[in-house]
């Protein structure tokens, strides 16, 4: 939630005149994405995103990310879609940093997701898979069941001051899902942080997808999982089966899961929620006080993974 | 350079609804105004400002802003148009908030001007004084003369951690200002902080003039003097006559200058640079640490403030 890099305005238009986009008009720091640097750039023909790819992202991924938003456009899913300069070249430099122009997507992010808004996740998360398909881009996630524990490990001896015996049980869980996380799921391209704040409607209808700095290769019911834990549980921590039978079958009906993703759901799950509770249990206790950006409560993704260690079949969130 | 206030998309929605703007499209929060929050909206009729008013904003200083935005745009002065709700209101309320809905400027922001931009300049601070004259709204300057000695007094005592003999220095720069400050100029409704960051341009030309929000009444020669400060030194502080002469000229040009104007200009100057240095010497010592918005160095102005000292009268800053 941050402009980490200020552009002045004879670098942008100088930037700018690569691209066929007309005069700059304007733009504006825009205060979201914890990760780049984005700017809402108004030009005579129309509005874009100019991202500035900060040190958290590695350059050599930018390819991957950039040839999927193509690639995804080009089938037909809203997403931002990176222009090409006079060269044909999607990713250029500003200010010291790979930079890119992206279209800008119309839709605002929903706070409060509603059943509607879970039905149309689960349609469009499905249509994204089958759009990836024959994507050739490679990426392997650097965030799966492998890397959680060096994660965790780096905070383990401070996780007790959040709660009493939370070292110990997430330690316990980390063993468990190495040792039974299923490696032989239909593999495709995922998203692995499709939140809230990356999916926008205009009113009820879903109006695009954005921010694909996380897509990589993996199991397609892993994004699944992701998205069950990010938009079908209450402020409360309580799951809402709702949402998640609105969800689960939209996708369902747009991509049949097999009986092997079916009954690795619950697992996948827990896993979802054990890759968000390392990053947030990390960031929380290293953040610097009084640092702009507040860290995320690592402790909702604690409860989710106890709540998903009760299911015993994917019935259980609704699946038909 | 903050969003202060998060705002709902729902919350948002309800709230446009009471305007003629059709359907909320987009919104983002920008990274620009220490004061306030601001969120560039996108709805089917165009982009839009919506800024809360945050703490630093006395509620009851609103509708003198927003009304003088409104007579400024009446009189064909292009800055941000506060839009009239469905009962005529201006200011409503989003998130236990003041809040205002207005035009969205098109144009960027000069990080260099050159001479033509300062020439732009001037031309279009005569025109909003001229086109003022006849606005009834009344708002005395919270940071005139007597308001800097008090603003001085809270940190004068760290003020030699800075560079040694700045507290006496300024003190008796004070107590000459204090005493010489003419209080017989001509008055009008003034802008008062018309820095780069202020003025828009699209290319070469003017496009807009935004954030009144310490706009008083004072005398109009006290707002070229901060025009002259803002515009007219370059980074190392060198006094850049080229400009000050295209300014001042400019403005001349459009609202001749009494004689008396002429001459207090240099003390005028050096308030005006006073002015900014108490504030920037305030918030550089009492800046928390690790905050997230970086305090601007005061000792430019303590440099602008020996500048104008040295200046005899007004032809050296080349006004003909």
């Amino acid at each position: 939630m941050a402009v980490y890099t200020e552009v002045a305005d004879e670098d942008l238009a100088a930037f700018l005149a690569r691209y066929d986009v007309g005069a700059l008009l304007s733009f504006k720091g825009i205060a979201e994405g914890v990760e780049n640097t984005n700017f809402l750039v108004h030009t005579e023909t129309g509005s874009y995103i100019l991202t500035l790819y900060e040190r958290r992202v590695d350059p050599a991924d930018l390819p991957f990310f950039l040839g999927l938003m193509e690639h995804l456009s080009e089938k037909g899913i809203t997403c931002p879609l990176p222009l090409q300069d006079r060269d044909g070249e999607t990713l250029g430099r500003l200010c010291g940093r790979p930079a890119a122009l992206l279209t800008f997507i119309e839709g605002v992010w929903v706070r409060r997701p509603q059943v509607e808004h879970c039905r149309a996740l689960g349609t469009s998360l499905a249509a994204m898979h089958k759009a990836a398909m024959d994507y050739s881009g490679e990426r392997k996630n650097g965030l799966s069941v492998n890397d959680w524990r060096p994660i965790f490990a780096a905070v383990a001896d401070r996780a007790d001051t959040l709660q009493a015996g939370l070292a110990a049980e997430m330690e316990a869980e980390l063993t468990f899902l190495e040792a039974n996380w299923p490696g032989d799921l239909p593999q495709g391209v995922i998203h692995a942080d499709l939140f809230p704040d990356n999916v926008f409607f205009i009113g009820s209808r879903l109006s695009g997808l954005i921010d694909f700095y996380f897509a990589c290769r993996d199991s397609l019911a892993y994004d699944i999982a992701v998205c069950l834990n990010a938009w079908c549980f209450e402020a409360d921590m309580s799951f809402n089966a709702t949402k998640a039978r609105a969800m689960l079958n939209a996708y369902a009906a747009r991509r049949a899961l097999t009986t092997a993703e079916f009954d690795a759901l619950p697992l996948l799950a827990r896993g979802a929620a054990m890759r968000f509770f390392v990053t947030r249990l990390y960031d929380w206790l290293n953040h610097p006080p009084g640092a702009f950006v507040r860290p995320k409560d690592p402790l909702e993704y604690a409860k989710r993974i106890r709540f998903h260690r009760s299911v015993r079949t994917a019935t259980e969130y609704g699946l038909d």
